[in-house]
């Protein structure tokens, strides 16, 4: 029998996939279970993105550009002046989906064995991209008591080898809710500057910033436009996960020039998606406003009733809808398992995502778990205490 | 500034790309270009298909499986069995595209500088895709006078080395239009069993197979199970190519797991298409029986007016809706240049795609062309005299 590939091998299992099948079966119990691991919003997703779709005149479902068509790249540069963010549609290719934003950032300025520093905890699948492309993951650590902060400059200088070819962020952060400042992202800047470094932003949580924070791009930082490299998509601004539609964005022509030659091999984005995401750029600032306050208040009840309990740490998220949680226990991977196994109240029980598969330092966060608040905020409440109750009888 | 990688530096363009800008600037000159270089066909998306997204009834665009939704992998191993492919949806992951089928495919088999044979001519975009994935084809030149039959397999046997890891077909082939027989795939199944190698076959083409001939799937062949990985792709069965819905199809149950892993880290495939492709599974035989008949007429009308032209050789294509087609020139590329930018008969030019591209041997096929069939009859009798008008112009 021929034999898979070692890459195959070691590519990585999404932190909750060994979880699934607990869950599945305690769904098949009849237990309720409150999913507070996945990053699928329940927001309704713009009437005017659905509709565009269902009214669509085509005949032909054919390509559209590779690099997506003209008129949504051009309503896409017109979105991020909006932003205070200034560049033509030139300097934008659509993706499909930010995963693909990212695997071209990597195959365009990485080669085998280079390496990319990224503060963990980080989003789990950026493991996967970067096994994909056959490129490694320096993890320089944030910590919870620093809410997840920026570590120290002198952190990554301490990390830069020959090999180092990116700094890669994720702002707001999953999973740490974390929103960097303008002086954090000014810092960096100097960083890529001096060491001449690309500067990656995973930017796709922009919109979720709370109560007047204002999200700094690093594409409004004057002075490293060659370096910066900006990876959006419209699965969370619109609540449209399944569209798979994303882009990467830079001022540096050769980075989308090589970019450019990715996205042709693969042919095109998917066109249906792009007829939604075009007019999903429409949609008026209420929903936006409504989607945040819903948020912010699901934010400060989870964080209240975190607090509740004896021996729990967070650290409150200023943006995205993810925090950081460390519990009072050993093993969140084992607790995770025996919450869906073993434990419940009134039928009730909650799926949570450990936190050790967003670190690549081994044994970091096994205390820690991913809450995304993505439920309402009644759910939020009940699977709270689930956990409350849970932790008086868990035994690590 | 920051450099580009060595890898994105190496990542091949379409062989058409640098013709595009000749091919606008005709355009603007008003004259009408005939566009036989491209794969994108003509044919009516079946109705079925473009119906069920306009009824849609989903509130919010969520992501599906990321193996695809369940119903529609078992929609598929139902096809599959009228085609006497017997698989389950298990042995199926939906992917954005045949192209990231490929990549998965790639991903999944092959470490870095890992060699793949592929009979050349062959898809251009198959360059592309293993330099993303760090790896070499190995290419075995397949002959214009054979009709592009399979090479010998002595002529494989010769480039397998220890680094070898698939053989890689498209049946029925793009740019070749050949359709391998059941002997040809049998002699590949020895072969891959032989020296315990993986044997790809791109069927994307599958229901394009003229004058009664079989389409023979390598997934059909007893004894390779563990071998056989199978590409497929809505995009040309059922004029869906804006889709970007594919699948990668094995019933070896590592290469399944390992391709899963490289889906998750992407998180889904399109879930509007998915809807598209699902309703399309229903689409009548008559539709096809249409379709074919209307590429046999074209394709013998186009062979028909080839053969007027002195001085031309073309392999007559049994499948797809290509052919490759050796003139009486030099360099193909300065031809299709020189079509576009300085020749027209009554204000209309041709576009064709120079066939080196399809070859990884350099300095092979230098006279030839390759032809898509995807234009209206009267069109291709016109695009057809234009090069015959050209050739007797021309001077290379």
């Amino acid at each position: 029998m021929p034999k898979i590939s070692k890459k195959g091998q070691s590519m990585p299992q999404s932190p909750i996939r060994k979880l699934v099948p607990y869950a599945e079966k305690a769904y098949k119990q009849g237990k309720t279970v409150y999913y507070l691991n996945i990053g699928q919003p329940d927001i309704k997703t713009p009437q005017i993105a659905m509709d565009a779709v269902r009214v669509h005149s085509l005949d032909i479902l054919a390509y559209t550009r590779s690099e997506g068509s003209e008129d949504y790249r051009k309503k896409i540069a017109d979105y991020y002046k909006k932003k205070d963010i200034n560049l033509t549609h030139d300097d934008i290719i659509v993706t499909t989906g930010g995963s693909e934003a990212l695997l071209f950032a990597f195959g365009s300025i990485m080669d085998t064995d280079d390496e990319i520093i990224i503060p963990e905890p980080f989003y789990a699948n950026y493991n996967g991209f970067s096994t994909a492309s056959n490129v490694h993951i320096v993890p320089v650590i944030s910590k919870i008591e620093d809410n997840f902060a920026l570590p120290p400059i002198s952190e990554f200088e301490k990390l830069i080898t020959p090999k180092t070819k990116a700094i890669l962020i994720c702002n707001p952060g999953n999973p740490t809710g974390y929103l960097y400042s303008k002086e954090e992202i000014k810092q960096l800047a100097s960083l890529v500057k001096k060491h001449d470094l690309f500067l990656i932003a995973d930017e796709v949580y922009r919109e979720f910033c709370y109560e007047g924070h204002t999200h700094c791009s690093i594409m409004q930082e004057a002075g490293i436009e060659e370096h910066a490299v900006m990876i959006d998509s419209v699965s969370k601004r619109y609540s449209m996960c399944g569209a798979r539609i994303g882009c990467i964005v830079s001022k540096n022509k050769q980075v989308i020039q090589t970019a450019l030659k990715f996205a042709q091999a693969r042919l095109s984005p998917p066109t249906f998606a792009q007829i939604a995401s075009e007019a999903a750029l429409d949609t008026p600032q209420s929903y936006f406003d409504e989607v945040i306050e819903e948020y912010v208040e699901r934010r400060d009840i989870l964080m209240a009733e975190l607090q509740k309990i004896d021996g729990v740490k967070v650290a409150k998220p200023n943006g995205a809808f993810y925090c950081i949680v460390e519990l009072p226990i050993k093993n969140s991977d084992d607790f995770a398992q025996w919450l869906l196994e073993h434990f419940e109240v009134n039928g009730e029980t909650v799926m949570v995502a450990p936190a050790a598969g967003f670190y690549s330092t081994p044994n970091v966060g096994l205390n820690q778990i991913r809450i995304a608040y993505v439920l309402k905020k009644e759910s939020l409440i009940k699977a709270v205490n689930i956990i409350k109750q849970a932790l008086k009888v868990y035994k690590d």
